[in-house]
């Protein structure tokens, strides 16, 4: 299991006829830390802004342009979901973090895999301990979510309980394969899914944005976000104009739903906050979906503040 | 979570225009246990032999034939690895297993899955004891696999400790969700890999036919060989001729490099053993590659008993 | 190669345990006629909106309800984009379309395909003929659309061309075949793209909806839009609930970039068109975005009219 | 529509960090023609042979060793078809071709593509002529494939004929864009499928070779196996060892079914052939099976000659 590296720069760049992408060789070896042991750094890469404009021109039987017309594409293609072309862009991570947030990422299909294995090689002895300020109790409002904080002695409670947990298993691990010589894809089935793994993962850009798209969104787990976090420095070096795009068409981007469209085309605005919750129930017949609107018409400053 | 369920007959069967499988019909909603608290079941299926068959057959312009040449067309498209007409069948089951299996199993990444939310719900109290039978320690010929038994001693200790971590790390568990309300998402960070889990799982049948290939095969981990095996039960029932034509071609197949094809064709056999060895292995250069050529030389009789 | 067949109704349904829909059952090898020689059918289909709901409860570890609590669960499921249960739903279609319609189509990635065969087979003598209401000259506006119709004359001068076309091209391959025995993959190279093939076509709902957000949109051609529209007509009578969600909350949902949300919560409306027109030319600093957002605006009533 | 170009040498090589490989270097931008018309060129890449070696060890916690010991590895991952590790290698291809192959070509799904629009751009004025030498009668034995050559009148009058169809397309084609204006996307119905396309083409190093097995063998479409070829060349110098393995393992192996297995291991070699053929067609009840199998015995040389 690799610990923490420090930025590993091969002795000497080498010339390449590749096209390359400055921010992104800034990022070539270089660990960001996540959690407690976990790290994300780029491994290699493939392409950039250009390629994206290179292959949605082949599209259109033309070379490159102007740098204003490369951009004014990029942007236009992705506003339009004309998603193929940033398929032509891929990114190399080796990433390690815990098995449970392992196990929410590998959910993304579309992605090459390669990870540690726990038949093959000996599981180390790190577990995710959560800094205090990420304990929280269950959300009220959310069912999949964190709301309120612990008090000072739950937390020490929790993670002294968390720290018992792993000390033991891991004890029991070392037992099992030090004294007993037990097969070590059986040994492991005790440790905790705190344990962290490793992997390298391939990805293009495409489905690199759908991944940050999700896992930066306020509902994903805090420990899978930070990593997520992570790869969008990385990615935002790499290809700035993609990923600029990709925020304001996508990542900050506000949809209506056919309802909602219409409750506006007929109604005008500003509107009174009561009276606009009232009559959106009415229509929408969802609680739910009232409240999610109510908060669209706010942000966009169309209810009496 | 789920318990191992009775089988779960819907009330009455439904008319239907779409062409079934008798074999399959007959494993709706049956469960096969599998581990100490695990299940496979099949909760619907689309098409069987006859749907390869006619989806090969528009390739060709020409409808259904004799049920003879039927079964000629689904072993020669097998065979000569003509895989789209299988992609056709689909299966759907819903399967419980231990994490540890779970990770395996989602490397297969051309299938639908929905699986239980430990942030969204509890996790059970269920983990994977093995039974004695089942512990061994590390192969020393393979380094992914198991070897010779353990003691009743050593047998007893390993189960007696992984009681052990799974009763803490449950009650700690049940600590976290009832005395502290930590959330569930946090909460089941020290639960072990060996805590049960549960899906839904959609996949086609040339999906599951290389899913297959690989978790009947010796070298698959036990644990997910024996979701392989209640998987190809009812896999055989439900399309037979497939099946069997897997079997036959693939599973049982024998394949030899061009190395291999190469020293048959300038030997005569049956050849002397240890004459053979000596002479691959000059020309392989390559002691593991050797010792396989040799037991698939044994496996057809061509070296002297 | 296959006519517009008459429903071909089995002898007699089959009794399954597997659950149905009764509004696909409806469409089962019923074909509907699309363009001149072309049709769609449905073969086969797996699940129904309750698969659906039956999916997305595994992760949540309960049963199916009511049936308003599950109408609501499929609704938030797609306004979410939580998409993964809608992969339980499978349809296979056989369909019959131009090589150029053909050739669009197979873009989508995620279904299985069976083709007829022009290596193995003859092609037929069917050739797509526009109907004259469909000729139109180039769009100005839009580089990859149509504009202005025809003159009358215009009109005949094109359907005789490609006629023409056509008789010639299948004359040229009836002698290669008949005359020369030419090889038949060697045989077809002259004929048009707008020969008919066929093909089975397996996809999942998910992945189906994708497929009609983009084909349905009015920037398709017209000549797959028709066949985007006979398939949308069954998957609304075989998953009602889930169709109805899609078209909520993707297919006639309005988008609004970063940008477009922050002009709307810094102006008050309804805004004078020029003004709200040149405003935003000097916010946004792009043409062709200042346009699309204009038009959506005026869809929603801000602008006075 | 792209010409074929020289080999388009970015003015200077630019400084990386990431691995290259020597021999793929020299193949970027270097055309190699296909056909008449057609060409293939390398125009990016990630990875080389050292990647898969980096990718497969991170399963096992250890980084690079010696050239031998990862050759050994690169050989036995694919002897064993452990395929993941040769994902993390990539390659983009600028690539023209007749429609008929480009129809061929993208069946292979696993890959990202880019095509030149006939709705947005123009159609060239290029079609696919093939050389008199390659064009054959229809092959008895083989529904799908080339049989004996033509007479020298009957190469000319296809030649002629197949001209005619692609000058009076074009001509009509022609007409349609300069005099009518009509639709691109409608004036290019007429064209046959002989019409030379293009596109970007991108794929991992595990797909590629699934596609070159597919289309370098004897029954593929002599005109996509040029491009196969041609790509084939290209993959060897890029990745040479992995090429190799590919080559040994998978393109020149040779596989047994059980039966064959069987067969060989209850009888004694050489055999006379009239005799192994009845026994062989007694024991299997399949003409084409014995007949392949036959075949595979001549090869080994385990027939009397």
């Amino acid at each position: 299991m690799n610990e923490l590296p420090e930025r590993l720069v091969p002795e000497s760049p080498e010339a390449t006829l590749r096209p390359g992408s400055l921010g992104a060789e800034a990022w070539l070896y270089r660990p960001i830390k996540c959690l407690d042991h976990g790290f994300v750094y780029l491994v290699d890469y493939m392409g950039n802004d250009d390629a994206i404009v290179q292959a949605a021109r082949v599209s259109y039987g033309k070379g490159t342009k102007k740098v204003s017309e490369d951009t004014g594409l990029i942007r236009y293609l992705r506003r339009h979901m004309h998603t193929t072309p940033s398929e032509m862009v891929e990114f190399k991570f080796h990433c390690k973090m815990p098995i449970f947030v392992a196990r929410q990422w590998i959910r993304h299909r579309t992605a090459s895999v390669n990870e540690y294995s726990g038949r093959y090689s000996e599981m180390s002895n790190e577990f995710y301990i959560p800094e205090k300020a990420v304990l929280a109790k269950q959300a009220k409002s959310n069912r999949q979510g964190r709301g309120e904080s612990l008090t000072a002695e739950q937390q020490e409670r929790v993670l002294a309980l968390l720290k018992e947990d792993y000390d033991r298993g891991h004890g029991h691990y070392r037992e099992f394969i030090d004294d007993i010589d037990l097969a070590r894809e059986l040994a492991r089935i005790g440790l905790s899914v705190a344990n962290y793994t490793e992997w390298y993962w391939k990805i293009d850009l495409h489905n690199l944005l759908h991944f940050l798209r999700l896992r930066l969104d306020a509902h994903a787990q805090y420990e899978i976000r930070v990593f997520g976090e992570a790869i969008a420095r990385i990615v935002k070096d790499a290809v700035p104009i993609s990923f600029k795009a990709f925020e304001d068409y996508q990542l900050h981007a506000m949809q209506f739903s056919r309802l909602e469209a219409e409750f506006i085309s007929t109604h005008s605005f500003p509107m009174d906050p009561a009276a606009a919750e009232k009559e959106i129930l009415e229509a929408f017949k969802n609680k739910r979906e009232t409240q999610e609107f109510v908060e669209k018409l706010k942000k966009l400053n169309l209810l009496i503040a």
